[in-house]
């Protein structure tokens, strides 16, 4: 069975409504912000509990900074408060009276925590210095959307300071490397990997590098960035080591960053308009059982065996929930629990329960087969590794299928305009073009996509000679 | 081998001390906030895993609210607002501009949790409705001490509601419950439960129970509150549900919380002058491997067999760590994890890898014993079982024997000052009687502990009969 995914121009309409009735959000009382309802946070704690295992069996540590950082900071490198000062929430009143020095509730924590690294990082000995921090964020959002862009969010931030820039370069390819694993082995979302432009860097870096997915609608999602941010934060907070034969050095420094907008791009990834669709990987329930039973006595057979199979699953580590609810139909909660994305729905009725078997129905594809229950693990865990499999391979090949070259910028514009996915396109690396085809198409170079091995080629919008071909599309 | 703790007096400089020293935490740059570093943070994480597992098993759902709250919000229920309110970080300013209505930094989240209540609760079967949030916390802090008293802090906040008040004060009881088992069994702190007094009370709570630790300079440290809220939030948040006869009705809540300070009095129930000690059960580190070798030859044979030991712990999930570092004596290294706390150190030596032994050496009572390696993991779970029941046994015998009954004011101040203990003392639960008492002595009504059975007596400050027998004392 093929799934219906909405129109592109009625992907926005879906995801609203789909995010909202599943419950996993509501919006906040001030502008921009959400609440992160049961099932909407359950999702980021799967993701938590994935990427922080990662996160530490390379070799970080975390650690948790205060939220609120003296405007000072912000401000000692001038890239950084350039970008971040307009997107503040300021503390300017505590304690019931004025501060000396107002306060901004973090942005991002290079500031806060590089005055510590300061203190903390001696000598060589120190290095590598790798932390990690899960927290809120805030920054002031003029176009807010559902976890894609709030104004405060949730994300982990790693923080590292290295002995030298080979140390810090290889630190951010370890970092690409589980941030792509993450995605597309867990989240079955593809990622293209890749450098942002000079513009599109994070403010502060010598560069950035991000992971950018493309949504149902062909628009793209940068998922995850990593920062070199070289030495200008460890100029400006004196951040300095003493090396193996006692010199005084300063450190080299990288950022990384995955927050709660993955939420989102899961969504628009694996969504259809039946709702939800989560990979069995990081799905917060990954099977429903639903009893079925007509008179007292099935029910009484049918809850019992209900019930031993949910510990049983239980026991295995799958995260199975029993619907027990007596006030809808079977057909009422098909649906429900279709529409909450859950990847397997294990039917159990008199029949089932005669011939000691259980039904599993698959939300991707809408196959249900009828499993002897002494097998009934076993065919689970397979059904969900080829879930997985099918959601990877359709995003996969839906991101394929979406990718077009675009020599001038007729085609550039016609492509972005009829087939709304993303363009590969030469660029010659000035800002003028850059500018002038965001101006024009409203796209921006996602990012310039590692080891291509390409021959230079022509600007696509000034026609000059070109080296790099970034991905090009309209994004989140 | 007897433990020596620091004399009461010096207790204040000896934690200081110990927790910097430690790596525990490290100033922030606003005042009263504190940094959370690696070793400090990962006793938290421990606390979490253990009290998150709790939680959820008692049907709970974690969700994450904004950290902003519009200042409306929160003035909308009387006390709550006359406390809360003197302590509130303000944002005026935000995306460049002033805000129209300023925003409180959540010093506690009733406001904004109950407005979305009044949205999500509709019916009886919506009910109970329980809800948790793990989050940090500014509350503008005037005598700053680490963990204890903090401007920032995290801690969990759970938030319920009920179709009655006896629904609720099940509620509590259970949440009790397995707070005093956290305490109890996990952090080997004996606590003492009950009522707090109007005065001492939640600010917009009808009432509020506590869990109650002796520290061990004799202060007494509020570790874990639990507030019935009534219906006074419902009332102004119109929190109403239809009841099975189709009437509308206030729903009845619950609030509660355990933060960060908890870490505070894990160090100050269980430290020593050697330095902090970690039950084993919340212990970020379990138990520390430390390779001995002179020659080259043994040292091959001492990393192999630590290596070994090293990865077999780590399958048992014991949180174990192997101590390569080259620059330090062993000696060193002794001192060094006895100075974290670290329940169990197992020495490898040259004649250790002869033996097929290793050294287990006990943080608690520096016992060590040859271990057969073939027995090495079981002797460790035995040991870790028995240091547990050791500290806790060692912190009730510090708690026993320094509860003191006082009959009239001059034999409570006494013991206050004297022997620096709690004191049972009889009290008329007149509010002048409590204020006097604290004036004169700088000690509180802590708890009015429940299931005590009392025959009247004559209040220690006025004489006149009472009825309750609160436990009195200074406190952090």
């Amino acid at each position: 069975m093929e799934r219906k995914k909405p129109e592109k121009e009625q992907v926005s309409e879906w995801y609203l409504k789909t995010c909202k009735d599943a419950e996993l959000f509501d919006y906040g009382p001030v502008k921009g912000t959400i609440v992160f309802r049961p099932y909407g946070f359950a999702i980021w704690e799967q993701m938590q509990k994935v990427l922080d295992k990662m996160i530490k069996d390379s070799g970080h540590k975390n650690v948790c900074f205060p939220s609120l950082i003296p405007y000072s900071f912000l401000s000692k490198e001038k890239e950084h408060t350039e970008g971040f000062s307009p997107q503040c929430a300021v503390v300017t009143h505590a304690g019931g009276q004025e501060l000396e020095e107002p306060l901004v509730v973090r942005p991002t924590s290079e500031t806060i925590m590089y005055n510590s690294f300061s203190k903390w990082i001696q000598s060589w000995r120190d290095l590598p210095f790798k932390i990690n921090q899960w927290a809120n964020i805030v920054r002031w959002e003029m176009r807010p959307y559902p976890f894609l862009r709030t104004t405060e969010f949730l994300w982990q931030e790693g923080h590292t300071a290295h002995a030298s820039l080979e140390d810090a370069e290889k630190e951010m390819k370890e970092v690409l490397g589980f941030y792509t694993k993450f995605f597309e082995e867990y989240l079955a979302i593809p990622v293209l990997v890749g450098r942002k432009t000079e513009n599109e860097k994070f403010a502060g870096a010598i560069y950035t590098d991000s992971c950018e997915a493309m949504m149902i609608d062909g628009k793209a999602l940068q998922i995850a960035t990593v920062h070199n941010l070289g030495q200008k934060f460890a100029k400006v907070f004196d951040v300095r080591f003493q090396n193996e034969s006692g010199e005084k050095e300063l450190v080299w420094q990288t950022s990384w960053g995955l927050s709660t907008r993955a939420i989102g791009g899961l969504i628009m990834t694996h969504g259809d308009l039946k709702g939800l669709m989560f990979p069995p990987k990081i799905a917060p329930i990954q099977a429903v059982i639903v009893p079925i039973w007509k008179t007292d006595s099935e029910k009484k057979d049918v809850f019992k065996l209900s019930q031993k199979i949910y510990e049983e699953l239980k026991d295995e580590d799958i995260r199975v929930e029993l619907d027990k609810r007596e006030q809808f139909t079977p057909g009422w909660k098909f649906n429900d629990w279709e529409f909450k994305g859950v990847p397997i729905r294990i039917e159990i009725g008199p029949k089932e329960v005669e011939q000691k078997k259980a039904i599993v129905a698959r939300r991707d594809n809408g196959e249900k087969n009828a499993v002897k229950l002494d097998r009934l693990e076993k065919e689970i865990e397979n059904v969900f590794e080829d879930i997985q499999k099918n959601l990877f391979e359709q995003a996969k090949d839906l991101l394929e299928k979406n990718i077009f070259e675009a020599k001038d910028m007729d085609e550039f514009s016609k492509i972005l305009n009829d087939k709304k996915g993303f363009i590969k396109a030469y660029w010659c690396e000035n800002l003028e073009c850059e500018q002038g085809i965001r101006e024009k198409t409203k796209a921006t170079p996602r990012n310039i996509p590692f080891d291509e091995k390409l021959k230079p080629g022509k600007c696509v919008y000034c026609g000059k000679e070109a080296k790099v071909r970034p991905i090009w599309a309209k994004s989140y």
